[in-house]
C-alpha cells in the first residue's frame, strides 16, 4: 500500500508511529485520528465479547448454512459451470451476502486465527473465483445465458453494489492475512469496472451505493489510484439524474441532488449512509474539505431531525427511507438493522476525520440499540426492521423458513432479502476496531468494554487495559500496562448523556463534562485513570416537533434505551394500557429498571374522537420493570413500547 | 326487474309506495329504508349544488379529455381494430376509468337530461362496445395479441374489477335512461363471467373487489339470478387463500379471512370497502342477516379504531392499506380519496339496511372532509391521498402532465393511477340520492342542503322543501309543500356532534338528541319543521390510544374538520410553530374560525432528545383563522395541520 501523506496541510494528518496499516475496516491516509487494528485492540469480556464469541460460534455458520440451502452460494457454482441462469436462486443482489460473509470471516479469522475458519473462507473464495469471467466480470445474476445483460439495469440490478461488498471482503482479507486469491478476484473486477465506468465509459452509477467506499478502500490496500478516481467519478456523477426516474423518486437512491449540495440524508437509508461513507473516504484521501463539510452538514441535520432515540434511521416502510424532518413514528419505525450498520460506518468515518466525540456518541447509541437489537442472543435470528412500538402480538417465525422483510414481533432466521444477518456479522467480527484510536499525542478510548489497547506512539509504546462492567455500572478503569517515558495523552469519551461524570487520576478528581476528558502526562505502569459515568436511569423527552411521541417519556440508562414489554405487565396486559408517573424517577432494581404508573382500562367508544377531557391518571397503580430495548422479544411474543404516555394530555371523553 | 319481497320477515322490507325502482346507485330489494332516486330528490342550492354543477361543467369534460389524451379511450379503438396490445397505453386497470366516467355521465344525464351529454355518452359506449369480443369478453389489457391471456393474472390484472365498473355504468344508464346498448354490453360480459367463474369454472376471485356489488346491482336491474349467484360465489370464495401470496400478504386483498369471520376491515382500503359493500348488497337480496351482521361488526371496529377524524381510511402508503388499530398518523395519512368514496358507499348501504343515523353521520363526515377535499374547487385537479399534516411546502403540479399517485401538497390534474377523478365524478353526479330515504311511514332526511324531496308513500304523496344554508349556519327548515291527509313521519337526522339541537314544530320546541328526531302527524302545506343544529366551533380530542395525536386538539365546526395553513400565519410561519391555547374556545368570525395560541421559536438542538422540561407556552401570542380542511391548498403551497399541539407535554430541554 502506498500511503500518501501530505505534510503541507494543517488539517487532518495521519499520525502516530504505526508502521503497518492497521487491520481495520477503514484506514484513511489522512485523518484526525488513526484507527487501531485487530492486533492493537482486543475486547476481553463483557457483552461485546459475548457478541463476538456468538458471532464466531453461531452466526457465521448460520449464515453459511442458509446461503448454501437457499442456493445463493450454489449460484456461483452454476455460473462457473456455465449453466443457464434461468432457475437462479435468490434476488439480484444475493451475491453480496456471500461477500459480506467473507468479510465477516476475514475479520473473525484475523481476530482468532482459527485455521478451520480460514479453510472455510478459502473454500468459498474458490467458488466465487471460479465464477469470475476472464475479463474480470463477476455476477451470478447478469451477463450469462438466461439472465439479463451486464449493466442493463443500473437502477435495480445491484451489480456494482455486489462488487463493492466483494472489494470490502478482499480488503478485510488483505489487511488480516495479506494479499491472496480474493484480492486478485477484486482487482480483476475493479479493473473492469474502471474500464467500463471510467471517464470514457458508461456515465452512470449503481442504484445502490456501496462500491464508492469499497473502491477507496481497495485503493488504500493496493495503491491503485484508478480505483480512487473511479470512486470519485461515481460520487460526483450521482445527483445529476443519471439514473432513471423510479416510483419512489430519484431521492430514493440519492440521485436527486449532488452530494456536495444536499442538506440532509434522504431516500433509502442504507443507500444514503453507504454513499456518505464513500464521500468521507474520498475526502480523506484527497483532502477535500468541502466534500467532508458537506457530509458533516448532512449528518448534523439527519441526527437533529431524522433519527430515532435508538439511533435508528428510516421511518418509511414503503421505500425503506428517511421520512421528512421529525416524522419519527415509533409504531411505523423502519429503522432497518442495516441502516444502523450504515450509520455506524458513517459516524465512525466522521470520527476519524474530525475527532469529535459526538460521532462516537452516535456509534455507541446505534450499536447498543439498533445493531445489537437486530440479532437474537443466540445469533441465529434477526430483526430486519426495529420498531419502537409493537402493538400486536406477533407469530413465531418458522425457524426453518425464510420470510420476507420481517416487521414482525419476533426475529426470523433468514429473509428473502437477507442483508441484515451478514451486515451484523461483519460488524461484530470487527467490533474491537471501534473501541479506540490514536493520534500523535496519544490514545482515545471511544467505547467502554473490558479490553486491551496497545499501540506505538511517537513517544513510544502505550499499553492500556480497560476494566469495567459497563454498561451495567458506570465505572471505567483504564490501567496503564506500559507507557513511554515522555508524556502521552489518554483521552476518554464522556457520552453526551453523562452529565456529572468525573475522572479520578490518583488523588485528583476532576469533573468530566460530556465530550471527552484528556489526561496528558508521563504515565507509570500500574497507574489507573477512573472514569465514573452516572448510570442512574433517566427520563428522556423529545423535541416538540416529533409529533408522534408528544406527551410521552422514554427511559434510558447509560447508552441503553429501555422499553416495556407486555410480558412484564400484570396479567400480560397490553403495553398501551400503561400510563407513566413522571413524578417518580426510574430506579435501578434487581433485574431491571423500575418505573411507576397506572394501568388504565381502555373504553372502546363507537367513535374515537370527541369533546376533550383532562387526561387524568385513573387506573390501577403499578410498578413495572423495564429492560434494554435491544433485548426485547427474546421471551416470546409481546407488545412493546419505548415511549410511555404521561398523564395530562386531553383525550376524548369516553 | 323482479322485486322479490318477502312478507314473512319482520326485519328489513322494502316499503313505501314507489312503483318503479328509483334512479339511484343502490336499490336493494329488501331494506329498512328505501332509496329515493334522481327524480325524487333535487339539490337546489348550497355547496353541494355547486359541486354538482362544477362536476357537470368541468370535471366530466376534464376526465374525458385526459382519457383521450392519455390513450385510455383509444385502447378500445385499438382493441376493436384488432391492433396489437404491445404499445397499449396506461395501467392494466385503465378501462375502469372510462366505465366510471360513463357511470358519472349517466347519473348526470339523469339529473340534467342534457342531450349533448347523452350524445357524448353514447359515443363512448359505441367505442367500448366495438372492443367487446363475440363471446362477451371485454378488456383492452388482456386477451389479444401482445397482451397476456385472459384471466392469467387474477391477483393484479383487474379484469373483473374493470367489468364491475362497466356493470355499474350499465346499471346507472338503465336506471336513468332505460336499457340500452351499454346494458347489452354488460349482460354479454356478465354472462361470460358467470360461465368462466361459475360453480364449475375457475374457483377464484379478482384481486380487486368491485364486481361483487356490481353483479348484485346488475341482477337488480335485469332480474338475472345468475348474476346474484355469481356475486355470492365471489364473496364466499374470498378469504380462503384462493389468490396467490403477495408481498403485502393476502390481507391486502381480503383473501386472508372469509368475510363472515373477519373482525375488522384490513388491507387495501378501497378493496376492503368495495368488498364489504358487495356483501351488504348480497345480504340485502338474500335476507342473509348473518352476513350483514358480520359487515356491521367489521364496520364498527373500523370506525372505532381505524378511521381518521375526517372519515379518511387507510394510514399506510406502502400498500394503500388500513394500519393496525389506532395507527392514525396525521402526517402519513394515506386517506385515499377513493377509499372515502368506498366508505360512503358502504355506510350508505348499511344505512339502507339498518336505518341507523350513525351510518349517515359517517357519510356526512366523509363527504365533507374526504370526498370534497379531493377535488379542487375548479373540479379539474385532485388529491389522490389526503394527508392531515403537511410538513413541507409542495411544488405546483404541472397542469399539463399526469403525475404518480400524488401525496404532494397541491392537487394534480391526472395520475398514472387515476382512479380518484372518476370516482369523485360519479359520486357528485349522484349526490342527491344520499340526501333522503323513505319507508312505510314517511321520509328520512339524512343530509342537509337546499333541496326538494318528493315521493309516494302508502299514505299518499309527500313533498318537502329544505331551506338552509347549512353548514354555514345550523338552521334547517323543512317546508311541507304537499302531504297526504293521513299522518306521515318526517325524520331528521341529528348528527352525533349536535348536542343541544332542537326541533321546532309550530309552537312546540323539543330537544333533539343526536340520532334522529321524528315528527309523525298529518301535515298541511306550508307547515315548517325547523331543526336547529348547534354549529359553534368546538375542540375535539382523540382516544388516548391514537398515539400520533396525543397532546393535541382538533377544531371542528358542524360536519367540517378545520385546519390551519401556513398562509394564514403571520409571516407565513410553519404550522408546526403553532401552539394552541385550549382555554380559549374557538369562535366564528368573518372569514373563518378564530383560535388563539402562541408561535414558538423552535430551537434546533444537535440531538432532539433530552431531559424533560415542562411544556410551557412560550412564544408570540397569536390569533389564527382556521378554514375547512376540504378547502386546503386552494391558495397555493402551504404547510397545514389539523391536530394542534396544546401546552403541557414535556419536551426535551433546548
Amino acid at each position: 500500500m502506498t500511503v500518501t501523506t501530505t505534510t503541507d496541510r494543517t488539517a487532518p494528518s495521519s499520525t502516530g508511529a504505526a508502521v503497518n496499516p492497521p487491520a481495520a475496516p477503514v484506514v484513511p491516509s489522512l485523518s484526525r485520528l488513526r484507527p487501531l487494528g485487530i492486533g492493537e485492540v482486543t475486547i476481553t469480556g463483557g457483552p461485546w465479547a459475548t457478541r463476538q464469541a456468538t458471532n464466531a460460534a453461531a452466526t457465521l455458520g448460520h449464515v453459511e448454512h442458509w446461503l448454501e440451502r437457499e442456493g445463493w452460494l450454489g449460484n456461483f457454482d452454476a455460473t462457473a459451470a456455465g449453466a443457464s441462469g434461468a432457475d437462479r436462486a435468490g434476488r439480484e443482489f444475493s451475491d453480496s451476502e456471500t461477500y459480506k460473509l467473507l468479510e465477516a470471516m476475514a475479520w473473525e479469522h484475523g481476530r482468532s486465527g482459527d485455521p478451520e475458519l480460514d479453510a472455510r473462507l478459502r473454500a468459498i473464495v474458490a467458488r466465487v473465483a471460479a465464477a469470475q469471467q476472464p475479463d474480470g466480470y463477476l455476477s451470478t445474476a447478469f451477463g450469462r445465458p438466461g439472465t439479463p445483460e451486464r449493466w442493463s439495469d443500473l437502477e435495480w440490478g445491484h451489480e456494482l453494489y455486489c462488487l463493492g461488498h466483494l472489494f470490502q471482503a478482499g480488503v478485510a482479507r488483505a489487511r488480516t492475512a495479506g494479499p491472496d486469491e480474493l484480492l486478485e478476484v477484486c482487482t480483476r473486477a475493479a479493473d473492469l469496472v474502471c474500464e467500463v465506468f471510467g471517464p470514457q465509459g458508461i456515465p452512470s452509477v449503481c442504484g445502490h451505493p456501496e462500491i464508492e467506499p469499497a473502491l477507496v478502500e481497495l485503493y488504500r490496500v493496493t495503491g491503485q489510484r484508478r480505483y480512487l478516481e473511479q470512486a470519485r467519478l461515481f460520487l460526483e456523477r450521482r445527483g445529476h439524474q443519471v439514473l432513471a426516474e423510479v416510483e419512489f423518486g430519484r431521492a430514493y437512491f440519492q440521485d436527486d441532488v449532488p452530494i456536495r449540495e444536499a442538506d440532509v440524508l434522504r431516500g433509502h437509508a442504507v443507500r444514503a449512509t453507504y454513499l456518505s461513507s464513500g464521500a468521507v473516504d474520498l475526502a480523506a484521501e484527497t483532502g477535500d474539505e468541502e466534500l467532508l463539510a458537506a457530509v458533516v452538514r448532512q449528518w448534523e441535520a439527519t441526527v437533529a431531525r431524522r433519527t430515532y432515540l435508538t439511533g435508528g434511521m428510516g421511518s418509511r416502510h414503503q421505500d425503506e427511507a428517511f421520512g421528512e424532518d421529525f416524522v419519527l413514528p415509533p409504531d411505523r419505525a423502519y429503522s432497518e438493522t442495516c441502516a444502523g450498520v450504515g450509520s455506524v460506518q458513517l459516524a465512525w468515518r466522521l470520527l476519524l476525520a474530525r475527532g469529535e466525540a459526538r460521532y462516537a456518541d452516535l456509534v455507541e447509541r446505534t450499536l447498543y440499540n439498533v445493531v445489537d437489537a437486530g440479532p437474537s442472543a443466540s445469533g441465529t435470528a434477526f430483526f430486519y426492521t426495529n420498531t419502537l412500538h409493537q402493538r400486536v402480538l406477533g407469530t413465531v417465525p418458522d425457524a426453518d423458513h425464510a420470510v420476507p422483510r420481517a416487521a414482525s414481533s419476533l426475529r426470523a432466521p433468514w429473509f428473502a432479502v437477507s442483508c441484515c444477518p451478514t451486515n451484523v456479522a461483519r460488524t461484530f467480527a470487527s467490533l474491537q476496531t471501534l473501541v479506540a484510536t490514536a493520534d500523535e499525542d496519544g490514545v482515545q478510548v471511544h467505547q467502554y468494554a473490558p479490553a486491551t489497547i496497545a499501540t506505538d506512539l511517537p513517544a513510544g509504546r502505550l499499553e492500556l487495559r480497560v476494566v469495567t462492567d459497563y454498561p451495567h455500572t458506570g465505572r471505567v478503569e483504564v490501567v496503564v500496562e506500559r507507557a513511554p517515558a515522555d508524556p502521552v495523552a489518554v483521552t476518554l469519551r464522556v457520552p453526551g448523556w453523562a452529565t456529572g461524570a468525573t475522572l479520578t487520576d490518583g488523588e485528583d478528581v476532576r469533573e468530566a463534562a460530556p465530550g471527552s476528558v484528556t489526561t496528558t502526562r508521563a504515565f507509570t505502569t500500574g497507574e489507573v485513570l477512573v472514569l465514573d459515568l452516572p448510570l442512574q436511569p433517566r427520563f428522556t423527552a423529545a423535541d416538540p416537533r416529533v409529533d408522534a411521541v408528544r406527551g410521552t417519556l422514554a427511559v434510558e440508562r447509560g447508552p441503553q434505551v429501555l422499553c416495556v414489554e407486555s410480558v412484564d405487565l400484570p396479567g400480560e396486559r397490553h403495553v398501551d394500557d400503561l400510563v407513566l408517573d413522571p413524578t417518580r424517577a426510574p430506579e435501578d432494581v434487581e433485574g431491571g429498571v423500575r418505573v411507576h404508573g397506572w394501568l388504565r382500562q381502555q373504553a372502546d367508544p363507537a367513535w374515537p374522537y370527541g369533546e376533550p377531557t383532562p387526561g387524568g391518571a385513573a387506573g390501577e397503580q403499578v410498578s413495572v420493570l423495564l429492560h434494554p430495548y435491544a433485548d426485547w422479544a427474546e421471551r416470546g411474543p409481546s407488545t412493546m413500547r419505548v415511549f410511555l404516555p404521561v398523564p395530562g394530555a386531553p383525550s376524548a371523553a369516553s
